[in-house]
């Protein structure tokens, strides 16, 4: 029989957010008369907006037509794409970063997923707890993880974030390669200001380690002088590569499509201590197993940073926002403390009475049929809370709040 | 310095198309005036069909209103195309597949740089030579290849095609894991027919070991009573792994849709003699590190499978083929040998006096301003060889044609 890659044995056998569909579909089963609102997975609710639908029926009529038909795209994404991004999302903040330097793909959670393929066997990784699975689930998977252990892996670093640190991590008091950090943070809804990225670049730079920064919320950040990019901060293009998506900024979760920073500077050591530049390595990887986002998506992504759009996206960041505001409100209204929710879409909520996240989770879709998610499934440090989304309708999340004060 | 993933320093630095087009870029810079014609990357040059379109179309509409809206849809591909694919491609056949062992993807490339992952570090891999680069560069990149030396890595066995085999590899004489065959051939044009496939699958069954069958350019095959799908022969859904794309079949190049067949009785083993299902390991897989191709691009390959679309397809394959007649006819007048072309959209050309494969593609270049791919790109046995394409328009393949000709 042919022999597999071990490290798949070790993983939990089924990813959170498919456990809570699991349970979600269950509950349905046995209650088919009730209407379940979502506030649990990090999915939008409102269309693409009027620019981006334009900017799709164009690029499909072109590819109706032989003169302006595109087959194969470039691995790395189109120029037009990549400089847009460029222009708009990095030089109004001072980052001055090459074109080639941005690398288009369908959306961040392959590009984080695929990037630790660069990484030595050997190389120890650290991750926030709670995190975002996928940092954790796709080092377990390449075998750097070592062994799983009452629920953590024996090689992975862990910086746990609680309330007592205020959901910031500390820095690592072990040598690491790389860290993977989130700002805004995915699950608990903080953001990491100057200073501490600051801390966090520095650090990176005396130890020679690599951060990967997944931005993939910046643009819920609403205080202009928090850095939305970690190359805002001196020194960051030598140690840090950036993940970000246009999911949550234009609501691409159907639509597929992100995009990497990798710097030219970037540079990582063999073990016979020959020096490769990491931007080169993710060129090679991405031609060898990536074809391209399509055309007709890369012409959308266009859209979202050409004028139009500017004022049709920040109607629809608008909706999301007042959802948290509103979450938030009625979260403490009804005496829970809860965390996040205003650089962010997501809201950190700490349990009634240290009630564990998945009793919580249970509790609140049979009682107010409720979906969240329940805070153990980011890691130990995520146990006692849940997260709640911001993006369903402000009717749906009107009605979830009121349920929820009602159930508990 | 962060320790990074040793295998890349082994890899060779030019991927094979990005050779070639950085050769034809410095000619088209020495010769601005020159109207090159590529008979080279194998993309197709017609555009979408009607149906296709008009999928898109209302798939983008739905895209711009609420209650249609869709956001993330399922990691492994909607239900409406995995059902389609299942009652056009495999049914027909009479290939009896559950739909959800069919995974929607961006593209065959994706899939097949990604199934590796699911193989342990030792994995022994067997490719043909010459080969589609994507088989031999993953595995590389994932370090399972062993040590470059003379253009081969140590780790892997290499399956000889060549004249004197008709370019139908042999069944391997040691123990190999995994196998890798592609039918109709890239780059050879040649195709497996039923008595060889069935020998690689009783082969495969008897020895344990899995197949990973690349069927992107099933769409090709003229003769009905060859397989279009590896299932086609009794006992293959126990130890081959399909994989197919519309690039191809429908000139999806630049929509980036294919998907891969991963039937549930797959198995394979852990070093500490578990058995594991290869099905589950790829669902997780792709649920970890992928996040389903967009909707807009389903829908769009589900218009290929429906009954409006089949004579618009027919109609673009029917350039393509007419075009690999033409250059099998011009081949045979100028007194070369070409191969394959008949079930496939590539010509395998021997180079006449056993030119080296690049130093006719330079002459090609300089003298006719044709492009094609030197078959020493493919790999060792690939030398004295060049792959030309039946994609492009016909004027263009006649012009080329008659300039090769003039040229040689």
């Amino acid at each position: 029989m042919t022999s597999i890659n071990n490290a798949y044995a070790g993983l939990s056998g089924n990813y959170l957010f498919s456990e809570v569909a699991r349970r979600v579909s269950a509950f349905r089963a046995r209650n088919p008369e009730t209407e379940v609102i979502s506030l649990g997975i990090g999915d939008v609710s409102l269309p693409l907006i009027p620019s981006v639908i334009r900017a799709l029926h164009k690029a499909v009529d072109e590819m109706a037509c032989a003169d302006t038909f595109r087959g194969y795209g470039p691995e790395q994404g189109y120029a037009f794409l990549r400089e847009a991004i460029r222009r708009h999302d990095f030089l109004p903040r001072g980052v001055k970063l090459d074109a080639d330097e941005i690398f288009i793909s369908d959306g961040a959670k392959s590009d984080i997923g695929n990037f630790q393929e660069l990484f030595g066997d050997d190389a120890v990784v650290a991750i926030t707890d709670p995190v975002y699975p996928v940092y954790e689930d796709s080092n377990a998977m390449a075998g750097r993880a070592g062994v799983r252990e009452n629920g953590r892996w024996s090689r992975i670093v862990y910086l746990p974030c609680t309330r007592a640190n205020a959901f910031q991590p500390d820095l690592p008091d072990t040598a690491v390669d790389v860290v993977y950090l989130c700002s805004p943070n995915n699950p608990t809804g903080t953001v990491l200001d100057r200073a501490s990225l600051t801390a966090w670049v520095n650090h990176a730079r005396e130890h020679g380690s690599l951060i990967l920064f997944d931005a993939a919320y910046e643009a819920f950040i609403r205080d202009d002088s928090l850095p939305r990019s970690i190359y805002e901060i001196p020194g960051a293009d030598e140690v840090a590569v950036e993940f970000r998506s246009l999911s949550k900024t234009a609501g691409f979760t159907g639509l597929r499509c992100g995009y990497a920073v990798v710097p030219k500077k970037l540079t990582a050591r063999t073990k016979d201590g020959r020096t490769l530049s990491l931007h080169d390595m993710w060129l090679r990887r991405q031609c060898t197993k990536y074809n391209g986002c399509p055309y007709i998506v890369q012409r959308a992504a266009e859209a979202v940073f050409q004028p139009g759009a500017e004022k049709e996206l920040a109607a629809g960041l608008a909706v999301y926002r007042n959802n948290a505001d509103l979450m938030l409100a009625s979260f403490r209204r009804m005496g829970l403390s809860a965390f996040g929710g205003v650089h962010s879409p997501y809201i950190w909520l700490q349990t009634p009475d240290a009630m564990p996240s998945w009793d919580f989770f249970d509790l609140m879709l049979e009682k107010a049929a409720v979906v969240c998610t329940p805070g153990a499934g980011f890691g130990a440090s995520g146990e006692g809370y849940a997260r709640f989304t911001a993006f369903n309708s402000p009717e749906n999340t009107k009605k979830a709040l009121e349920r929820l004060e009602k159930a508990l």
